[in-house]
């Protein structure tokens, strides 16, 4: 079988949703179940970095608060007003906005507070080897050699 | 003496554009003189990938028609009608659309023909040992150990 050749370009709210909403054990997923992910990137065979649609509904979070130990994100803000919070501030954001997150800098998370739709794109590489850390949840996640994410409890039990 | 704190979130349009327009050789530098490239992600301590905020004056060109040996490149189209120019097609995109470039696929620049600017978001990992190959023009790159772009002839010769 042969790849299927991918598409020149794409209008981007129109890529499919994320098959699987959340990784994140049970506990957690519901936090961001009002959070719907469009992977763009996959799309053109982009490997080395991910770019996803990302809209979140009237009280969605785009994650638990979390830092990579070696990934680095970016998001920029395409509709609405999320709120950023970092270890320490909250800022509110407006269209054409953007942040970037540095391996190992300050947790973060957005949410929308708002009673409008937001809509971000965020991107985010794939270094080898990474680790995440929840400040306020008791939960911790380790990239796996074979690309998926391992969740356990911060004592290392499994969910 | 220490790194200053990076902001938590910016005005995309207003970040600083870079400093040096382009790293073509003279010959071709001409071609991207109406793109305007504003760095977003090493603002904030960004360093896996790049993103920029690019604007294309009618008449603009953003890169001469290229394709990287290990760097995957995607775009996001935020303002006006660029023309995409592929191995195999040209194709007007409009706000909302985007476009990745695999390495080793397809070349790929984006062109200005309309009357009203254009303005992208571009994001390109930054894998070392990357080499570019032009296919329409006699110039080739590579980049080196220290991070910065050499470019000769096809034929090895200096420019």
């Amino acid at each position: 079988m042969t790849k299927p050749e991918p598409p020149i370009a794409i209008e981007a709210a129109a890529a499919a949703p994320r098959k699987q909403a959340s990784n994140y054990p049970a506990p957690f997923a519901a936090r961001v179940s009002a959070r719907e992910k469009r992977p763009l990137g996959d799309l053109f065979g982009v490997t080395n970095f991910g770019v996803n649609h990302t809209r979140l509904a009237p009280g969605g979070h785009s994650a638990l608060q979390h830092r990579h130990s070696k990934q680095d994100e970016f998001i920029y803000v395409l509709e609405g007003e999320p709120t950023l919070v970092t270890d320490t501030a909250e800022t509110q954001l407006r269209p054409g906005m953007c942040a970037g997150f540095a391996a190992g800098g300050s947790a973060h998370h957005l949410e929308n507070r708002t009673s409008r739709d937001v809509v971000i794109l965020e991107v985010g590489d794939r270094s080898q080897g990474d680790e995440v850390f929840y400040p306020d949840d008791d939960v911790q996640a380790v990239l796996a050699d074979d690309g998926q994410w391992l969740f356990t409890r911060k004592n290392g039990t499994p969910y």
